[in-house]
């Protein structure tokens, strides 16, 4: 039951990493930031260092693959304990200190998120969640009332809870949404945006689109861990998503006004 | 906002233990029965022995005084892992996957049950919380389309989580709910009932009253962890609840019909 007039309403999607999760007195100040925004808004969480010092601790061994993490049935149950729980619950017990009302999900809770295990490739993630459907109309009647939280983790629809990268769900949720808000993705991550000097903070490329990209990547000013993200974020212009921010999370109302960070789009 | 047509509406609010959630095939077989339920429902679920496990993997001490847990900052934080994420998440990709809808909440989550820390007593009992306010608009709103499972953590508004007795919230949440429906409470524990002999299964006393009550107690045939539970009981039928059934949570559709377990009325 889509609900078109709120294709006038705008939409922020926001995802944060573990620069801002792990650290007590920017995860309080960004909530801070974040309450303050009238607009509807979704929040998406990473894990952090959290998961994998609990790992540690529980002598369960972690493998990681070009940052991803390769998910066995223990590790299923320490992401599920560390970001649907601690870090979901925290930050919404948090919200609310702030007058800021705040319901925290995973992909199973009302099927918001619906995803598939990831098989086929060279190497076997195990529990780890590619997203097939958003479940856009439950997610709009929560954001009638509340702001939403969502925690890193996916179902299959058969019992099976899945890790999938927030990042992904971020850019997911973006795209299904709009076709009910004008929607603006903010990616928040360690840096103050792309930069044109990898080691130099003070040299972020405003703005980037389609073909300054191309020259960028053919310059080799854009490589690496950079490439994928600013893929995802051209699909999700191509999807639908109206704008889309990198930048620090610690700036959320400057990247909002588009005066920090990178701003992707597409003329 | 209330919906005063709910009143219409029976409700049921069921809480199941340890003795369910530790136990995976039990835990499969009541959630199977659980979708079969065609009515309105909230299910609370409690902890188990997974905290308690878990706490002993990473040498946090644990203290329990009548049962309850002392919940220092450590503690805190294995519970809101093992309830509000790895139980509660479970159950709910479960009920998903026996296609019914249904999303899982912790108090903090739209508000929707407000405590304090309890202070004051002869022990101190850390991040425990007592109950102020059930957000009903807020729960009223979700049960249009979802099935609700909440986790027995709370918050104070004040960014604070707290662990709360699952019995109480599944009580409290009960009474506030009878406002806007006929509420039947259904507390699931390891017996098929209350027993005449405690160690007999088979002597379930099917019906208690007040009257009956004060009797089985000064005969000493009700005594020990059963008297709070009993007074919760008649607490919950005093406040609105329209029924209390106490049995085994294995037999949940027999239990909803009253062929099974003991059924608390007030006449």
């Amino acid at each position: 039951m889509p609900k078109y007039y709120n294709a006038m309403h705008k939409l922020l999607v926001i995802k944060i990493g573990g620069n801002i999760v792990d650290d007590d007195d920017k995860l309080q100040d960004f909530l801070r930031d974040f309450s303050g925004i009238s607009e509807r808004k979704i929040l998406v969480h990473g894990g952090g260092k959290l998961a994998t010092r609990l790992a540690a601790q529980l002598g369960v061994e972690q493998q990681l693959v070009d940052g991803r993490r390769i998910t066995d049935a223990e590790t299923l149950k320490i992401v599920t304990m560390v970001y649907a729980g601690y870090i979901n619950k925290n930050i919404v017990a948090r919200l609310q200190q702030q007058g800021c009302n705040a319901i925290g999900l995973t992909g199973a809770d009302g099927n918001a998120i619906l995803a598939h295990q990831r098989t086929g490739g060279q190497i076997d993630y195990g529990f780890a969640g590619d997203i097939d459907t958003v479940n856009t109309a439950f997610i709009d009647n929560l954001l009638a009332g509340n702001n939403v939280v969502f925690a890193p983790i996916t179902h299959n629809g058969n019992g099976q809870l899945l890790n999938t990268n927030a990042d992904t769900i971020a850019q997911e949720i973006a795209t299904a949404m709009s076709s009910l808000y004008e929607v603006t993705l903010i990616y928040g991550f360690e840096k103050s945006g792309v930069l044109m000097d990898a080691d130099n903070e003070d040299t972020v490329i405003p703005e980037i689109d389609p073909v300054y990209y191309s020259e960028l990547k053919a310059a080799k000013v854009i490589f690496a861990g950079m490439i994928p993200k600013l893929d995802n974020a051209f699909s999700a212009l191509d999807r639908g998503v109206k704008k889309v921010v990198i930048g620090k999370a610690e700036n959320l109302s400057l990247l909002e006004e588009g005066k920090s960070g990178t701003t992707i789009i597409r003329r």
